[in-house]
């Protein structure tokens, strides 16, 4: 299993005259999270689009529980459960400073060739980049 | 039932990189949409927020199948299949200009008091105004 | 004279807990009206893209008088006064519904080809769609 | 005088199809590093408006010099040069991680009672606050 948290502090920008944190920002949240979690298994997103690959999200959910507010500071928590096939999948949880879960969520994403569109394979350094966490499991 | 439809041109600030409008950006297409359905109800969001009620979304769903690009024109359909109980679903159909649907979800929300953020009941005039639409199905 | 108006309602997520569309958000109601502009005079800014020319901006201000808030329908009227050089100024008045000017601003641009980033002179095709704006003044 | 600086990384949320940060989301990057230097003096932008004062922008300029990128962490400097009267003004440089200067601008600010929208004097927590730091100059 792969993880990794983030620590966001929510923005003026970022709220709404509800006194809410948007509900459509958590999808940005998710995926500051989601780069955090490339970046520490030593292959960022950017250079996976510096070689021609992009990973389109084909389908998100979110249960939001509790709202998070202007100057929170969240842990974004992001779960990797199995290894990449064609898919890729990463769940989320969203705690805040009390430690409660505010949100929890998923998101699935696919490999594509940025030039052509086309969906393709996860690429070998991203599984071998991953492998190690889930080896012996 | 009870539908409608918005008219939404992407906006370059909604692109990404990858040149999709971004994914997180359909929480504010589909609130879009919403804020239109229920004016034409005769009942805007606004005046329901300045009766002291907020409708706080508690869960999000969205499956994309196809990008939206910057510039183009799409349609978002939403629809209300039922009358609010303690919640209220309100299911997404997104378009593209030729008619392919390229995005479909859902928001299931409630209903809170603006003040001490509690859950209430759909209130009646909202009842009132979406019953018409329900009756004699 | 080159003029262009675009009415746009202040969505619900560009809102902040100030109850203001936030200050932040007009770069992006400039850029919605700018691109309505370009379209009247029969070259759009995603045709200029397609050509390989895109558009940074380099210098912007805004003057905010009054706020604009949730669901008001806001007029933004853009303003060539002269004929692009090197660079092209637009300027922006932003209109409530009782007529009230709230804002005002410009935002200064260039030229540059997409691929290398550098500079480049105003395309012809762009010239030729402005000039009958600009004859016999 | 009165210096803060934030690093903020570019979200791939902020890029758009040009392979820039949108240049609206400086106003936001502006606002992060005025929150930061506000709780860096002891008195948080939530605390001010926890005791019922916000601070509307009244006048915003930023120039652009070269764009920032997605995974880019740049540094927000935001500078106050004298002690607010009716109005604050705030400068910001924005650095890249080779330390070239892409990016200038100021934001101009005024106080207003939240209630009643009305302009006040700079509360005197705020004042007390920054003095230390205008003093002996």
């Amino acid at each position: 299993m792969l993880t990794s948290e983030s620590k966001i502090r929510v923005r003026y920008s970022e709220t709404d005259q509800m006194r809410y944190a948007y509900y459509g920002h958590y999808a940005a949240y998710y995926e500051v999270a989601r780069t955090d979690l490339m970046r520490k298994i030593g292959l960022s997103y950017r250079q996976l689009e510096d070689m021609g690959i992009i990973m389109p999200v084909v389908e998100m959910k979110i249960r939001y529980y509790k709202p998070a507010r202007y100057d929170d500071v969240i842990t974004v928590k992001v779960i990797v459960k199995e290894m990449p096939t064609a898919r890729i999948m990463f769940y989320y949880e969203v705690y805040n400073e009390a430690g409660d879960k505010t949100n929890e969520g998923y998101t699935l994403m696919t490999f594509a060739d940025m030039q052509t569109g086309r969906p393709m394979r996860p690429p070998k350094i991203l599984l071998d980049a991953m492998r190690p966490y889930f080896e012996n499991e």
